[in-house]
């Protein structure tokens, strides 16, 4: 009997020509046959943002060897959307990837990450999904360390899927001794913004987005904690964003039953 | 003793100009000092995107009398944190109000909306943060029965606070007879994306991304359910999105140890 063969789509943020989703394919190629659409431009930072006001073009491009190819104009996880509905026409991979990218998106990066959004989007299309990313910034940032990694982690959720509503987001710290891998939380911080004001040759002031990440959390069971140890972090993530805990105490509010 | 004014950031993904937020300027002008930064074209759909690859614009505007008003260039997440950084420089306001959305951001759509995105940004900045959202996506839209909910919701907000890494998400249903106020956990569902294709004069497709939303919840405690029954409808969001329920399962997966 012939054993089936997964199908697995593969996005990124960083762009259909980036060096993590290279690697992405690489290691998907082992596991089964790939598909990749993917920005035609870099998208960090696009969070869950979808293209409305515009149209989107989606074109097949050949950049590695016998790999089905498209790149996108639009965001993410309007690759996402594509993939689902004009290159699978709702016959589902088995999988959806997304990275590796060039950079973490631990704790409340999940949000800004258009990495993890096109992850978070297959899984609301239903499909067991994850995000890579790697805690490297630089341009010559080594993913191969990463792929076995990569390689047991789709194994194991193509053979037991995941829970309904949930994904996963992996990030990798940046040593060549990895410790291991790490079930997590997401850590609680943010960003703390420093705008960068400059004035433009005309006299008038405009600004760069910067910042640092301040952890608020002593926890050895989050992911940042993780990552400073030199661990894969794993951590589920659901899109069901309702505080299920605060509903009984918003039901003890008063209101005027009707106004 | 003179009682302490609260100050109220209000923001948007319309736009500045956009109808649904005067309202909300007018209503939060009954409540405290109102400070309004929003985008200066319409964000819909932008979700929690944030601007790296290009600098941002934040220009004073004076549209309504006497209201301190910036229209800035770039997302709504962009311009909460200009407005933490750069207007209030660190002075948190006591309220973030996003909105009134031109359209409805019940279930998923917490994910995709500038509108609820913007919110969700104030509360990570620590600022008690609520997002409103109206079922009525036409040019005559009429905000106005929506603003006596609003203004309540706002006063129990000021006065009890929020749950730490939390928000809420109110919309409101369509009718000149709303029955109440719900609080109501996010319903299960997802768009169903039908891109529609078109050739360019140069004979080349691009897509149009149209979709219906498709509910998978039949449960009567959800926002789509009691918008749906003509209530107002509050859910109480996170943004920790750890699927804490799926850590032991994890758990419970064999990897090796170290590769």
């Amino acid at each position: 009997m012939k054993k089936h063969q997964p199908t697995i789509l593969v996005v990124n943020d960083d762009g259909i020509t980036a060096p993590g989703i290279k690697v992405l394919i690489e290691t998907m190629q082992q596991l089964g046959r790939v598909v990749v659409v993917a920005p035609d431009s870099p998208q960090s930072g696009m969070g869950h943002a979808i293209t409305i006001g515009k149209p989107l073009r989606l074109d097949t491009v050949n950049l590695y060897n016998g790999v089905e190819m498209y790149k996108c104009s639009g965001t993410p996880v309007d690759c996402v959307k594509l993939a689902v509905n004009r290159v699978f026409k709702g016959a589902k991979p088995d999988l959806c990837v997304s990275g590796i990218n060039h950079g973490l998106n631990h704790s409340i990066n999940v949000l800004y990450s258009g990495t993890m959004s096109a992850a978070v989007e297959g899984a609301i299309e239903g499909i067991p999904a994850i995000g890579f990313s790697l805690d490297d910034y630089t341009e010559e940032a080594n993913f191969a360390p990463s792929a076995a990694y990569i390689k047991q982690i789709a194994q194991q959720v193509l053979k037991n899927g995941l829970p309904q509503g949930t994904l996963l987001n992996v990030n990798f710290p940046k040593t060549t001794d990895i410790k291991g891998i790490k079930i997590c939380r997401q850590a609680r911080g943010k960003w703390a913004e420093e705008f960068n004001e400059r004035m433009d040759p005309y006299k008038r002031p405009y600004y760069w987005l910067t910042g640092e990440f301040q952890l608020n959390d002593q926890g050895e069971d989050t992911d940042v904690w993780a990552l400073e140890h030199h661990y894969v972090s794993v951590v589920p993530v659901q899109f069901d964003m309702t505080a299920h805990h605060a509903i009984s105490l918003l039901n003890g509010w008063k209101f005027e039953s009707k106004i």
